[in-house]
């Protein structure tokens, strides 16, 4: 297929947008492969869906590939569905709810677990039916509260959905495994730079999960690796090292002291390195005890002690995800009021254990740790307390902050933070949405078996953002071969009639070897031409320029930047060659 | 490719639906293509979504052959545009609303005429640039009253509209046949039996407008045509044939006659029957007066008198379609009372000339025909009021039912009526949009030009609902073969090992030949097999059974029902030459 420049719908933009902010947009943007309707919420212009289209089309390959069968459900849903598995409400805001003249409820789909379960239970009865993969490429809906950079988080996207039904959970680890290596043989031929983090579940309920982050420092999630192993999860998923306890043996009493004024951890390392203990003290010494209020869903609130090293400060994110289901808030003042025993700026284990108060520390804080920390008293604290001697804990949390240099879980090394943009997620579901939707089927057996599901996701239409953002560089987008809007862009940098004739003939002689060509035949001049050939980002240019009256035509790497003249008479062959290489 | 029935989400059904009515929606759901989600909002399954992206496929062919260029414009769209248009308000209930968290107003698009222009206007801004066509291959949302018959008049469907923009009449003129003709290949490779029918526009406004209809009884629209010319019309488009004017001279007068009891068109035919009048009178010989209310969008209600022969009903699609853009209503008590020169039953058009009534007739009142018609007195109506002499009338109205039997407008033959189905619309909308939106490009002269629209659209979803319906039999499905779920269903019905053998090594050399193949794999009995092969629909039929014994395969071909055995060891040629015939 040959497109013409002088037909193409294109304008190319020589200013960035003044919305964007990161170069994905700007320069999908600036080529004029999307175009903005409302916020989050933008139009494919030709190029950019002939992207989206060639995604979509490696996504489907890897999907049939391990046996997935393609449906297409509605994106217009009714609202009893999520109900049922009260996702209706707890989507919150992030659902875009309609109702339609009747005034009945709707919503614009923004995942399908539960139209799936409901598919899946309207055919199927059978043992003999299963495993069987279901999956989708379609247009989904969030409201999400701030939609960002261009397509990268758009609130009507694209997204490929499927979901896995097995009798077993080695089924499901089974089907779980087979998306997890589809997933990444799409990221490879894509050509995406990506890591597998482990991944809590968020609202999905479940067991095993994983994240496919593409790597970027324009990412909104924030993940932890070892260098050394490969070892790679969300700060979330981080299982903090636990040191060996240490024997009780000759440690020394613990002691209250004097220390007025130390309210904040500064101040009591302040007063510990002037007290005459015989070491230096650093905030790893202290522990230091949150308060927080947690209710279980549909429980009371309940007051939760924290207590962690004093050099760490809470991860909001990391202590939510170890308390769901529960939710938490912070205390009021009033809740200290009403807890005389909570004494600001000194609270101690003691106190918290004497008045019933659940106390959960972090894993570090092991049996035979000795710190420093809050004596319960205005101005007291207390030095040696020991863990497993002097307080005993109700258990551990994961709510400290992971530090570039900890140690990785898997003993190999030090962690390092890194940025990402999630453009996956595996994830064993389990039985929430068979068990809320009574999902049986008729066992080997004659009794009936409840499915197990797994979900599986891939954003189609944010990976086109995410592959302009890993692979563009200061002159433009620079496309995978596989991905490319054409195989070759060829640009007619010549007046002269026959160079212009010699390349029409070159691409029909390319049109007919199968290959897709953007021609660019306009009457621009060749330095506009060339800019636009940046711009685009089709990996192999083709020049008719100068040269054609030597006989010669210009083969450039759009990705190296190389370039190399070859006789006219054999483009088609070097052209071949070169994207066979 | 190779499906196996074995391990194909599928499962047929040996009931019609209880929901269902017409054919097509019952065959689509027995054979597991669709499956309804909520009113008006279905799922594809495998093979429905196989059929859709052959329909699909078709449509992008015809419209990138005719040069029109492919981009995707959201669903969700914001309200602004549609304001301007004054759509949001006219689409009255048909449209889907909603808010977004911030409190925004959004549509779900049920066509895209805004967004195009506006497209085109970010673009493009020289005369150089047209004309350009677009178009966009998308799902769309009506909150149809009532959704009905499966996938045939859904909320949520698949439309390939497209819009065209030129910078004269003539270009125009020219967009439109283009569309005009590629809807002609379309509807034809699709094997769909389709009339064109020249159609008022609609709520769209603007010039030259035709709809293709495919012929169906269960289409909810009436055509009518002409079998020996080929003329058809919308019966709202159809202009009355207008006799010649009869000379004034000889016709006998007016004259007043007493017709106690007679409000009635039977009762005053009846009477003039028995009034010695020398001749046979018949309801065509009255003129029925009927009055409404009319108002033009922003005006007052102003009464309208419409005279039409007796025999013929007021249409009131024709009715509507002749006053737009004004809208009317029927008179209430309240208005008779207010007019008391209305004398119910005897209205005449003198009474209503005298009191400034503007009043229209039927095309067929013209000069010189003489009519029985009221006297604007009770009980009293006048015989031989020649129209031209006696009363003239401020104009024609098309207002008259449209009858089988009247002749045909192009002087061809007679007119039948018949139903349809709307499929595609070929619109000259002219420049409502443009004007809308302002949208000014440069011309050549240097002056701005404010291009023209052409609208077109065809029904993608439905298309696969119409197919079913038109070529169906009582058995199925039958799909003809470019849009068939695959290019041959081979049916292994003998448990012999050496046929399964057979079976397999045969859908393998098709699957080698590039043919995709449903096998029927399945344990199930030859006659459950042989029942969804007929009720699944692939025009081709091969079936590995008794004769493989004596080295016999056999074909059937499921349009004309015939089967022939033919050699397994041909059977790979056999099937191309028969899928190629």
């Amino acid at each position: 297929m040959i497109t013409r420049l002088s037909q193409l719908f294109l304008r190319t933009l020589r200013d960035d947008p003044a919305d964007a902010e990161v170069p994905s947009h700007k320069l999908l943007v600036r080529a004029g492969y999307v175009r903005r309707i409302a916020p989050g919420v933008y139009s494919w212009l030709p190029l950019g869906l002939k992207v989206l289209r060639e995604v979509e089309r490696v996504v489907r390959e890897e999907m049939d590939a391990i046996g997935a069968q393609e449906i297409l459900l509605p994106a217009l849903l009714p609202r009893d569905p999520y109900e049922t598995s009260n996702r209706w409400t707890e989507y919150g805001q992030g659902l875009f709810r309609l109702k339609d003249r009747k005034g009945n409820d709707y919503l614009l789909g923004p995942t399908h677990e539960e139209l799936f379960a409901l598919t899946v239970k309207g055919e199927y009865n059978s043992y003999k039916d299963f495993p069987v993969t279901l999956y989708q490429v379609q247009t989904k809906y969030r409201d999400e509260e701030r939609p960002r950079a261009g397509i990268l988080r758009g609130r009507e996207f694209v997204m490929k959905d499927s979901y896995s039904f097995d009798l077993t959970d080695e089924g499901l680890t089974a089907s779980y495994r087979a998306h997890r290596d589809a997933y990444e043989r799409i990221l490879q031929r894509l050509g995406v730079k990506y890591v597998i983090v482990s991944a809590t579940s968020g609202a999905m309920g479940g067991s095993a999960s994983e994240e496919f982050l593409a790597e970027s420092e324009i990412g909104e999630d924030t993940y932890v690796r070892c260098l050394e192993s490969g070892y790679a999860a969300n700060v979330e998923a981080v299982k903090t090292v636990v040191p060996e306890p240490i024997p009780f043996d000759g440690l020394p009493e613990a002691k209250v002291h004097e220390t007025p004024d130390t309210p904040t951890i500064d101040t009591l390392v302040d007063w510990a390195n002037g007290a005459g203990l015989d070491r230096t003290v650093t905030a790893a010494d202290t522990l230091k005890n949150i308060l927080v209020k947690t209710r279980v869903p549909g429980g009371e609130w309940e007051l939760l002690g924290i207590g962690i090293p004093g050099d760490r400060e809470v991860d909001a994110k990391r202590l939510e995800a170890s308390l769901e289901p529960a939710e938490y808030v912070l205390l009021t003042e009033t809740d200290f009021a009403n807890n005389p025993f909570l004494v600001k700026g000194y609270i101690g284990p003691k106190a918290l254990q004497e008045n019933g108060v659940r106390y959960l520390v972090d894993p570090r804080v092991v049996d035979g740790t000795s710190w420093i920390t809050g004596a319960d008293a205005e101005g007291k604290h207390v030095v040696g307390l020991v863990a497993g001697r002097d307080f005993t804990p109700d258990g551990t949390v994961e709510a400290a902050e992971v530090r570039d240099g900890d140690p990785s879980p898997d003993g190999a090394g030090e962690l390092v933070s890194a940025r990402g943009i999630e453009v996956g997620h595996v994830f064993q579901l389990g039985r929430k949405y068979t068990d809320a939707f009574e999902v049986n089927v008729l066992g080997e057996n004659g009794k009936p078996v409840r499915p197990t599901m797994g979900s599986y996701g891939i954003g189609v239409s944010r990976l086109v953002a995410v592959i302009a953002e890993q692979q563009h560089d200061d002159k433009g987008l620079r496309w995978p071969a596989e991905v490319s809007p054409a195989n070759v862009h060829l640009v007619i940098a010549n007046k002269d009639d026959a160079a212009r004739e010699g390349a029409e003939a070159l691409a029909a002689q390319l049109d007919g070897a199968g290959l897709s060509v953007i021609l660019d035949d306009r009457k621009a001049s060749p330095g506009v031409k060339f800019k636009d050939s940046e711009l685009l980002g089709v990996p192999l240019i083709v020049v008719v320029g100068r040269g054609y009256a030597d006989g010669n035509v210009e083969l450039r790497d759009r990705f190296t930047g190389e370039s190399r003249e070859v006789p006219a008479d054999s483009a088609l062959d070097e052209v071949l060659a070169a994207l066979r290489s």
